[in-house]
């Protein structure tokens, strides 16, 4: 898809270097420096406008967040509502999230997001989805020993094919729900969840919403 | 929960020995000799009145099939209604699902079926559903490499449980369905499915069905 230039976009991502980072490989290795604190490093793939990261930068102080996004005008959206918060444990990226091997350096991550990724629903457009093999290995390379990767989805048909890929891949499933929504709602608050966009569109239509956590095989073992 | 007594069902299985095991340990070994054809022997574990493994015992007769259920009386239904169809390729066995190592020799069953087990929801419950660890270590002990177990339920939670607690234990997920009759509707009758008594029922309520399958690993491998 091509998307419409937008020259605001341009200027909001040009005017706040220390917000957004577009040469994400000259900082691999390197991404704490880019925070004020020296903290976990998590990771969001597909970040689009930013609701998500940004709940969760405001919620854990203690953790710093990166988020990737390929669509300039999406990511500066992102940008714009992130700037007034003044989030000092939040980063930008704009770049393609097949180049998350050459952004990172191995173990520098703790865990990462995937949140309502695009389903690809045709066979052969299987290689596309964010977890697919070739993906799940560009997250262990950068994963620490059993880091974590999040994903949501309302999508039901991917979110069976992750669950096989995932685990076919020698991932340990460690949580999975087929109704998140329902059980935040039976949690009595104990159970966090950040919404996105998507997330609340989707399930404010009654759908179901789909997460699953898995975790990297601890190399040591 | 004890059982009233049913003196019907007590004589109906006493005059049928050729339909029903008592002693299924006996047989370890040389179930083929139970049937008329020797073909694939597949296994479903609380096997209730039978609707299921009826329907697949007419449906292929080019397998062979045992219903193992503990209760006399409801196996003693499953009974009466199977007789009048004179299926040569299904036999009932009277005994508690736990034993399964005792009944059958590693590597006689080629697939094992799970429906609609209890869903024990108490955690410290855990051991008694179908799918916790020590029930998989009997199944694998008797089902052959790349022996598969089909497991269908209406209960989220102890289908969530599932994908875990048989992925930890290294079975591979080959298939999952998050809404069964959804799939089957959109297959344009490609996907086979006998339903069971609750399936019918719950799913006629509108609740989705969920269903796995997981295969052994090769050992050869």
């Amino acid at each position: 898809m091509r998307v419409r230039n937008k020259p605001w976009a341009d200027d909001l991502i040009a005017e706040n270097p220390e917000a957004i980072v577009l040469d994400a490989a000259a900082h691999r290795g390197h991404w704490q420096d880019r925070f004020k604190q020296q903290q976990p490093l998590q990771v969001e793939i597909g970040t689009g406008k930013g609701q998500f990261l940004i709940g969760m930068a405001k919620a854990h102080p203690e953790i710093n967040f990166v988020g990737i996004e390929l669509q300039k005008s999406v990511l500066a959206a992102a940008l714009k509502t992130s700037l007034p918060e003044a989030l000092d444990n939040l980063q930008w990226v704009l770049a393609d999230g097949d180049g998350v091997e050459t952004f990172f350096e191995p173990g520098e991550v703790d865990q990462l997001y995937l949140n309502f990724s695009d389903p690809w629903p045709k066979t052969r457009h299987e290689k596309r989805r964010l977890t697919y093999k070739t993906f799940l290995a560009s997250y262990q390379a950068v994963l620490r020993d059993n880091g974590k990767i999040q994903f949501k989805t309302d999508n039901r048909h991917l979110f069976e094919y992750s669950l096989m890929s995932m685990t076919a891949f020698g991932l340990q499933l460690t949580e999975v729900s087929l109704d998140l929504h329902a059980d935040i709602a039976a949690s009595d608050g104990k159970l966090e969840n950040i919404e996105t966009e998507y997330e609340q569109k989707f399930s404010a239509k009654g759908q179901p919403i789909y997460r699953l956590v898995v975790e990297m095989p601890d190399k040591a073992k």
